[in-house]
């Protein structure tokens, strides 16, 4: 089944996806309130009023499923708005719209699309795209590269280096339970840099070789499938906080090279 | 001496100068360890090592007073990196060639160019620009608009709304001195949304109306001064802690509307 023609294929349907997506998202990003009073009233609700991170979610995945369906119609689709359909080939497209809600909706560029062909065994290919920025970042099937306002580029994680040398990002500081932040805390107060709220775009700066570290809690599957597949692909290491497989969510490591990752997990793993 | 051809003049040169950083700064933006080390080994050290935003810093900044000596040369420059030439103009042009350099070195695109002209009283008119996303935000002298990937917009900055509404910025969770950081928490823990970790691009998404508040302690006249230009021409308001004017730097606040500067002065006034 996965040959090196499928391969091409779900590479194609991908990019396809992506490009459905941000053409769906960009006319919802950065609307002001005139903007939305005048176009949006009758248009959809949420708690009483238009959400346009809400329209753009739902318009996004419905334009990504509509391009799979024509092109990868054999293969599931598990997606954060519109949940589980079943496929025949053994391979499942796990997306997520806008990844970084709250990012979003402050008009920030650290959202992004999440796009990953999947197996059982996890992610075989993913993409991360920032459609404001037109940033993708692609990895796996042989691929590890990054398309953006200065070029392609080839992506490669950064060189093994100590925790005091290591840069760490995570979304929020208080990350997810007590002594879920109070693990990150430890691993922030040791490392030389630490920056917050970069969503799904920390993973990005992983695979870019900027970064060192990413800590999150409490993900879902397709918050992170797609961020694997381009962080391996670009020579990184993305597990639980267990040093187990990562692809069904909850807590998650990224790292750049295993003395990284060592150095976190050593902390990490000890919380209950 | 400040009549309208002026004006143009003004604006013109701020926008030359912008142009010029942007080229000086990007062939430094996420380079990875092996391109330092192929390309830069033998330039400029800092410890004893390669550091790719302080070359960028000195190297815009050059660029930017090069370009101000030939089309402003009456005029006055306080610059980050290398201080303060006088002028016979009155006009004085403050420049911060890389506001957000922990962002710049995370290669987040967080980080910005800063350039205002200034009088005494305070900045005239500002720019903001963002060399990597290719966005700039200028305001002042009757201007108030920017331009990106998705085109040019005016900024207007968001209509009068509760704390309890409100999104709130500020680069690091700690803000600055205890009692500083425990002001922030207190409007923090009321606000309906807090983001970490946007630098001076924080601004300009107050001024695209995108958020209410940016909070900010222990500035620069360089770092504050075009963020002012820009928020104030966008119809936001920018004070220090106390109400009062903060083109000299030190504890900032930044609202879209009175409303949502009352609330916040309402506790930051109380900080001694």
């Amino acid at each position: 089944m996965h040959d090196q023609h499928d391969h091409q294929e779900i590479i194609r349907a991908a990019h396809a996806a992506a490009d459905a997506a941000r053409a769906a998202i960009l006319p919802y990003f950065r609307l002001d309130a005139l903007e939305i009073e005048d176009k949006y009233a009758p248009g959809v609700q949420s708690e009483g009023r238009f959400d346009p991170v809400t329209a753009a979610d739902r318009a996004a995945e419905r334009a990504m499923r509509e391009v799979l369906a024509r092109l990868r119609p054999e293969d599931g689709i598990l997606g954060e708005e519109f949940g589980e359909s079943a496929g025949a080939s053994g391979l499942t497209w796990v997306l997520d719209p806008i990844d970084g809600t709250r990012g979003f909706l402050a008009g920030t560029p650290t959202w992004g699309v999440l796009i990953a062909a999947c197996t059982d065994a996890g992610p075989l290919y993913g993409v991360i795209d920032q459609p404001y920025t037109q940033e993708r970042f692609e990895g796996g099937l042989g691929r590890a590269g990054m398309v953006g306002p200065m070029g392609p580029r080839a992506l490669r994680a950064r060189a093994p280096r100590s925790l005091g040398e290591a840069t760490v990002m995570t979304t929020f500081p208080a990350v997810g339970t007590e002594a879920e932040g109070a693990a990150f805390a430890r691993i922030a107060e040791g490392a030389r840099m630490v920056r917050y709220g970069y969503d799904c775009y920390a993973y990005a700066l992983l695979a870019l070789g900027q970064i060192d570290l990413v800590i999150e809690a409490g993900l879902k599957p397709y918050d992170i499938c797609a961020p694997i597949a381009v962080i391996e692909a670009a020579g990184g290491i993305v597990t639980d906080w267990r040093g187990g497989p990562a692809h069904r969510g909850g807590r998650i490591l990224a790292a750049a090279a295993p003395e990284q990752h060592r150095a976190a997990l050593d902390i990490l793993s000890q919380v209950a």
